[in-house]
């Protein structure tokens, strides 16, 4: 009978932490980041010059507001905001959602501001 | 009132398609690929040799063989087979799974054989 390697389970990551707007990495992939976050209210406009950056949501509903357009996310669904495009995420109620973008990407982006926060990782 | 963008609903895409063990692209990112994919059944025993690969699952429920474990995934989960680790995943029942990985890499990695499918792009 083989070992057993325990998987990434998303709901209960998601149980370890509560802040808001922090991103925490539950896995790597190569030079990129697999990453958690819960999200309420409005982030800041900002743009990711050198990358897409995926947003798939697991529970409640974002918006990510586009110059041009809104995109509503609800469980299940995803987004690939592209590489230069400005966008700014809202949530009315408390919004879990799995990141991926390269590691070292700012949850800012070029921004900057009170809501930037480093990529911690959960273990 | 912004135009409205429509993400990219799982639930969706998977019901465009039926066939076992294809891949399914339903996002880029970057140089990396977001794909969907249906199996049952076992496997080839493969290796990607340049990259590490994701595995999300959606429904049903995956067993993912390593040589030294096994990775038993439920909906919600996640693992990453690490870059040259040889793996063979395995569904008793019909399973719906999220893959993401740069473009280009094949299902059957080093292995080749019968199962090789060209990744399909869904609309």
């Amino acid at each position: 009978m083989p070992r057993s390697i325990v998987p990434v389970n998303l709901a209960d990551r998601l149980s370890q932490f509560s802040e808001l707007w922090s991103q925490k990495t539950v896995a790597t992939l190569n030079d990129y980041e697999i990453k958690l976050a819960k999200v309420k209210g409005e982030f800041v406009w900002h743009t990711h010059p050198d990358t897409d950056e995926l947003f798939l949501v697991v529970s409640g509903r974002l918006t990510i507001q586009l110059r041009e357009a809104d995109v509503v996310l609800e469980p299940g669904e995803l987004f690939v905001v592209p590489r230069g495009v400005e966008h700014c995420p809202v949530a009315t109620e408390e919004t879990a959602i799995l990141l991926c973008e390269p590691a070292g990407t700012l949850n800012t982006g070029d921004a900057g501001g009170p809501l930037t926060r480093a990529t911690e990782t959960l273990d």
